[in-house]
């Protein structure tokens, strides 16, 4: 298998994108991808998407953009992993240029969420539950979710409050982020005052339905090298691990198993431990699930992620900064873009292109996760001097 | 790159099958080719699917189906291409299987399309045209094809009598199919009689909606030797091209360019021309989209894809015999699963298995196609002695 290096990247704004259609999206960060990594030409096109057939109508997505980005008869395949699908699209690229079998491949992640037709977002969105066992009896993704955090308050006897530094520490890095949906500060008494929609979830716990793509190129290290690309950005571990897709399946309720195999096969892949990364672009869909993912990821030990949050170890400043661009709360949610949109800005980081949000980094770690732990993802990157 | 080859294969009986699920479709066919290729554990499942998110409000089938087969933890991806999602799946089987990242990997293609929660399956099927620009504007995929079989008669100056044996041959071989949805013959004056779904397309030029599954075990053929599998069956070219999805976007309206160009690549990495090739699981969703993928591929002349069928040449008997099992017409078309049928049933003839359809044969190839001919998958199979 050969080492793979991302050498483009290229983004929409993350938001309610009435301007802009579906394809349009794709297009716009397919083509800046191209165009930052000065190439013409790609081997194929990559793409993951999870709720176009359901809200737009549309599948078969992998020809329809190699199409509309003048790309046509080129090889394209679309990816579902659920909420997941961004990182099953950037593993399937590694995939690809790690085997030989591509030298240039374009990974896309698009969704268009504003846009419906004749189904309701949060319908959509339960496509990454069981459906037999858990949807069809009423119980919406956010809802999932909700039971997931009462259980861990009650366990951990955690406040609602304590969840807070999660949502101020997304939108304080979105300010920094031109592309993220929502770049102002949230307050304390904010978070608290926010309708809670599926309690104990409130509105600031929970990341924004959005709009928005993002494309990364990928190509082998040595191709990169040799292009004479710098600072080059290396994927130094890919791994994925699936669990139940029911919570009541899972053999622990308040463990995501799946995050923590994946990560561990990627620290493993890439020769590093956890107190190496420098920071972690996770999945943070709620506060919850930013919490647990710290956890399954040894950061942090169970029940502690949320104090880890509080103590300010997440922030740019801390022992592991997470989000640093915003995450899901505060960038935006489209939903499968954001698998691609993590390791995007994971490569901003190890570039130094990140901003005023620029931290000192050699090794980032992005996780994108389907369903609630159910196909998680991760992916870790390296700066290479 | 490593050699890679089928050693397990597990298929449903393909009809409306009101007895059993989506997932315990699917996880019959999974257990039956670890069955057949011996084995208990496995690197990956790779699934396709196109309809579930529509039709059963099921996404994320990889980890879903993972759980269900009792593989839990298990890498597991899923891959949408329309119609040709089974042909997706198998490549990207293939592809991790030829890389090294994979030594066992299954792939499974599956649809249930008889079960339908408030979308009517003419609907979801529309998702492999362009939604923005046929369907939105009232075209269904039967109409889409019902335009270029129109044309292809005006063009060629074909009768619709003249599609009749591509209709007689698949129910011909669907009797001797055990698995076969209609294992019965058909007449020439049935298939005159067949009322009109889309003009000139009658309910016989059409395959039916159908539910079943089908699944195989990839390895390397290297591996597959050391176990002493035999009769050996390699997958010795894989390819992919795709077009515009939209019909009016096309250069030639009559020429599935990328059916043409897939096969052509899977030819040249196979290192073999047409005419070696013994028998060929072509698309046929439609009677036109088997004369159009015959002439795609070098068997026949522009417009001499009827004439190939008139003069019975695709017979099990002839120079190209086609849907040796029943094909989508007489063996059922549960979408997705049928690219995964359409390989399993050149293992089973390359085997030797295929029971009262045998045909003497050392080289098979599966077409597997998205949409019109969007996005067209080729698999050249050949027996290992």
């Amino acid at each position: 298998m050969r080492e793979v290096s991302v050498i483009g990247i290229g983004q929409t704004k993350v938001g309610e994108r009435w301007d802009k259609s579906l394809r349009e999206l794709a297009v716009e960060s397919i083509l800046a991808a191209m165009d930052d990594a000065d190439i013409e030409r790609t081997d194929a096109l990559i793409v993951g998407n999870m709720l176009s057939s359901r809200l737009a109508s549309q599948g078969h997505l992998g020809a329809l953009l190699a199409d509309f980005a003048g790309l046509r008869g080129l090889e394209a395949m679309t990816l579902d992993a659920a909420c997941g699908s961004g990182g099953a699209a950037v593993r399937a690229g590694y995939i690809g240029v790690a085997s030989g079998l591509y030298d240039l491949v374009i990974v896309c992640g698009v969704e268009k969420m504003t846009d419906q037709f004749g189904c309701p977002t949060t319908a959509a969105l339960a496509l990454a539950a069981d459906g037999d066992y858990e949807a069809a009896q009423g119980l919406s993704f956010v809802a999932i979710n909700a039971l997931l955090m009462r259980r861990y308050m009650y366990e951990y006897d955690v406040k609602h409050d304590d969840f807070a530094p999660f949502t101020l520490n997304a939108h304080r890095n979105a300010v920094g982020n031109p592309y993220s949906m929502f770049p102002r500060p949230v307050t304390l008494e904010e978070f608290r005052q926010a309708k809670k929609i599926a309690d104990p979830i409130g509105l600031l716990d929970s990341s924004p339905i959005a709009d928005g793509s993002a494309s990364l190129v990928l190509c082998p290290t040595d191709m990169a090298k040799s292009l004479g690309r710098s600072p080059l950005v290396g994927i130094v571990g890919s791994a994925v691990a699936t669990d139940s897709l029911a919570l009541h399946d899972r053999r622990e309720l308040l463990f995501f198993q799946a995050a923590h195999d994946s990560a561990y096969e990627a620290y493993r892949l890439a020769g590093v431990s956890p107190d190496q990364i420098d920071f972690f672009e996770l999945h943070d869909a709620f506060t919850i699930t930013a919490a647990l993912s710290l956890e399954a990821c040894g950061f942090a030990e169970r029940g502690e992620g949320v104090r880890l949050a509080m103590e300010g170890e997440i922030r740019r400043e801390g022992r592991i900064p997470i989000c640093t661009m915003g995450g899901l709360k505060g960038r935006g949610h489209p939903v499968v873009a954001s698998g691609v949109y993590q390791v995007l800005e994971a490569v901003e980081q190890l570039r130094g292109q990140a901003g005023p949000n620029q931290i000192g980094a050699r090794l980032g770690m992005a996780q994108s996760s389907g369903g609630s732990g159910a196909t998680v993802f991760t992916h870790i990157l390296e700066r290479m001097e």
